[in-house]
């Protein structure tokens, strides 16, 4: 195990009927900006019980932020955020508007010409607006880390930041909220939390036996699970399971003192960025073509997650790696998700674009930080 | 799953040379109570490497606090930190010379007359001397906790209290520490660690299959990594790993929603109060004698766990439960434990002692709370 440092002080609200604590938990004289996204939280009930348990706040309220939040539509929430003198900010929505959210605060703050530098040159972060939120979806496990991913669309960029600045003070999960999302939004959270484990396991190893078991565990539970939410989707404890792994997945507890790959997800957001096609889905596309072109590194992981996890019991190592891959190609098609270049738009044009505008960034991606434009040509020739 | 709310805001340090993080993390101006145990720690380098982070602060020392922190010891600390204005406490050494550090930052600041009362009457702390720690033994996961365990020996109590204002601000946790440690305390804090998560998990189900398989984790972690440390005893990495499981296991992320029991070490701690054997040792004692007597309510567990993490292959369920117990025995025996309540003075007297303790003080013990002195004598009488 490597040396780590961890600190993660997000209060966690978790349970039915808990919006109403955003009363008790947000200071008395805030002024709060109350930032969404499309409106679904209008339609799922959630907006009401918001502006109730605030209805002794002094709140201004800002919409519109997009699935994939735009630097261009966050910037405008900035301006009110300096203009109405905010000193407290309440994302209600999915992890895009939490992840929005979280620039707004930090952007606010930014002393810097240009905010976009904190996520195209990593500009430290240095201060934030105080933030807090009622997290809708389960995916992206943002309500429980400091990371945040925002889009640039006039230059097709998606890129990440994190700052412990913008751990939200609390964070409410009322999984109730859930039973209204689309099953395709529900299909894409339960594969970003799939993938979100993936990244902080299969990896090269440090001897760390704890936290590969941890890692299993969420899989384990994940894929027990998975098939009850389309089977009984007005279940709540499925749905409070589900969440809970969803929030688990990403809040750092997995990847204290190990390595992490992250290629999927950065090759992924290329990919979104570009085509429109959803997180989740960008993901189920990429990881088998990541793992293919990485047998050799990843080949232990990989078989060690077949046998303890998808209980593959194939002696022979390079048909266990075969497996494994073909295990989880077919847990996301359970999911709905079959991903595929033809279907997302993923043409040569498109791979070849991306490739150069990595190599023009001069970043490399993954755990051994080997994965330029030329690898990325490789592995997503390699994807279905 | 329960609702839950969950905050845990320590900063854990953890690796080889981190100790001399102290000096960045402790607020500079501070005036500094070092609280430690019987001198192990001038041994094994760590009382140095303190002294040198600590070479520009203005510094008090206690030393003796005891394996089972004394009251009257602690309230003699409570007086040096009124006296001297100290505003930050630092402990150095196991989870008992922590645990009595959190007591002591407690009754400093604590304005009823008598702070026993925090711990045998649950007076509310509202306030604490802020503390951190270096901490050399796994075993208590007090480092990553707001939990303490103190003992009175003039009225043979043992009592636990817990309080959000005494979360450790930071946790030091170098694991090349614990090479010096006799292995009679490493097995007992494999022990600690391995009930710690039974304590959360053998309980009444409420539908956490996560939960389930988090501790789960830890557990077959612990179980191939235990035989290690006794193998190859100066190995970094084992130490590392069996540090984190015990930090892990009772940092509050296996109960969150989920019910606990807490009945093994209630009565574990009236036996430790009374005969002075190891906290581990009284817990691998009074174990198996908790689930022969609740058989009915936590078979279902206690089978889960035979299958999952003993790796037990049988069908018939009252013969699992009776398979899973005997493994656990085994278990406990492979750490050089023999736990049997001749070995440790558990007579029929020191038994009738204990239930009316229990009684007199109107407390009824685990899941559901049906555990008093009547079923204390027969859990005793089921033990070996």
């Amino acid at each position: 195990m490597n040396n780590f440092e961890y600190c993660n002080p997000v209060r966690v609200v978790f349970g039915k009927g808990t919006i109403s604590r955003i009363s008790d938990l947000i200071p008395k004289d805030a002024k709060v900006l109350v930032v969404y996204g499309g409106g679904s939280i209008k339609k799922n009930g959630v907006y009401d019980q918001v502006k109730t348990a605030l209805k002794n706040f002094n709140v201004v309220e800002f919409g519109g932020v997009e699935p994939n939040p735009q630097y261009s539509t966050l910037m405008n929430a900035v301006k009110i955020v300096k203009e109405e003198n905010i000193t407290f900010i309440l994302s209600v929505g999915g992890g895009s508007t939490l992840d929005g959210s979280k620039f707004i605060a930090a952007a606010a703050k930014y002393e810097g010409s240009d905010p976009w530098d904190i996520l195209e040159k990593g500009a430290e972060v240095k201060d934030a607006v105080p933030l807090a939120d009622v997290i809708t979806l389960p995916a992206t496990g943002s309500e429980m880390n400091c990371l945040a991913v925002i889009s640039k669309k006039e230059t097709m960029e998606k890129l990440a930041f994190g700052s412990p600045f913008v751990f939200p003070k609390f964070s409410i999960i009322d999984p109730s909220v859930t039973f209204t999302l689309p099953l395709r939004q529900v299909a894409n959270g339960i594969a970003d939390t799939f993938v979100h484990v993936i990244e902080q396991y299969v990896t090269h190893s440090v001897n760390s036996p704890l936290q590969d078991r941890q890692a299993e565990a969420i899989l384990l539970a994940l894929l027990d699970e998975a098939p009850k939410v389309f089977a009984m989707p007005n279940d709540y404890e499925v749905r409070a399971n589900l969440f809970w792994m969803a929030t688990q997945a990403l809040n750092g507890w997995l990847n204290v003192g190990v390595a992490q790959c992250w290629a999927t997800h950065n090759i992924g957001h290329e990919i979104t960025a570009r085509t429109g096609v959803d997180h989740g889905r960008s993901l189920a596309l990429v990881l088998p073509g990541v793992w293919r072109h990485q047998r050799k590194e990843k080949g232990e992981r990989i078989v060690q997650l077949g046998r303890r996890v998808f209980k593959l019991d194939e002696p022979n190592f390079e048909k266990a790696i075969d497996a494994t891959i073909a295990a989880t190609v077919k847990f996301f098609q359970s999911l709905g998700i079959n991903a595929t270049k033809a279907e997302y738009g993923v043409t040569d044009e498109v791979i070849k674009a991306i490739a150069e505008l990595v190599d023009s960034r001069g970043v490399k991606f993954g755990d051994r930080g080997n994965i330029g434009g030329k690898e990325i040509v490789e592995i997503l020739n390699l994807c279905d």
